[in-house]
């Protein structure tokens, strides 16, 4: 695995979940991926696979957390959307709002500013 | 990044979407996971983030592809559920049928027998 681009942004408080987030920002991509960025539009929705990269390392104790979610209940990490899991891998469902060459301009994002890309799908049924 | 269970089943004919598929097989965790598949339960649909393990290595020439499901369109690869990726990730959405300790029996599978599994999601507003 390593990353096909990264994220850009310079808000200063980004949101939990891109459920809750009007936060703007750039999809930039390594250029050697722009041909595959190829049929992307703005308006439509993209699933985006990205790296916890600021995650503590993932161990035993994480594996029943008490998510802001869910009231503090105590829930398995595969129910929740918590950041520290086996493998540091987070999704994403992003609003495309502009596609220029290599870069894709976003909103809803809930990554922080430099977080690594690992993939790009459409959403189902499209 | 390292697998945190696989993919057991016996069908033979896999099919090409989780859109479009009623199999019926098992994701069997490492038991040092078990706690963490807790509140998963029969009837939700989960996010199974998982390998492509037997794609073949990706190159620029994957880069735009003919997609069955667009009748052969060609289409930037991050347009399209390819297993040929730059990081060979797959996304299925699942239906669970029943949780026995570290196995979950699922419905909707479009993943190979010994699919190795990275991740797995509860579904967003949920």
């Amino acid at each position: 695995m390593k990353p096909i681009g990264f994220v850009s942004t310079d808000a200063d408080k980004i949101p939990r979940s891109w459920e809750i987030s009007d936060v703007e920002g750039a999809l930039v991509f390594d250029e050697s991926y722009t041909e595959g960025l190829s049929d992307i539009k703005p308006g439509q929705h993209i699933y985006v696979i990205f790296q916890f990269h600021k995650s503590p390392e993932f161990s035993s104790q994480f594996l029943r957390i008490n998510p802001p979610r869910h009231n503090r209940r105590e829930m398995g990490v595969f129910s929740t959307h918590s950041p520290v899991r086996p493998n540091p891998i987070g999704l994403s469902i992003l609003e495309v709002l502009r596609v220029d060459g290599n870069i894709i301009q976003v909103k809803g994002l809930d990554m922080l500013d430099g977080t690594p890309i690992l993939d790009i799908k459409p959403e189902p049924h499209s």
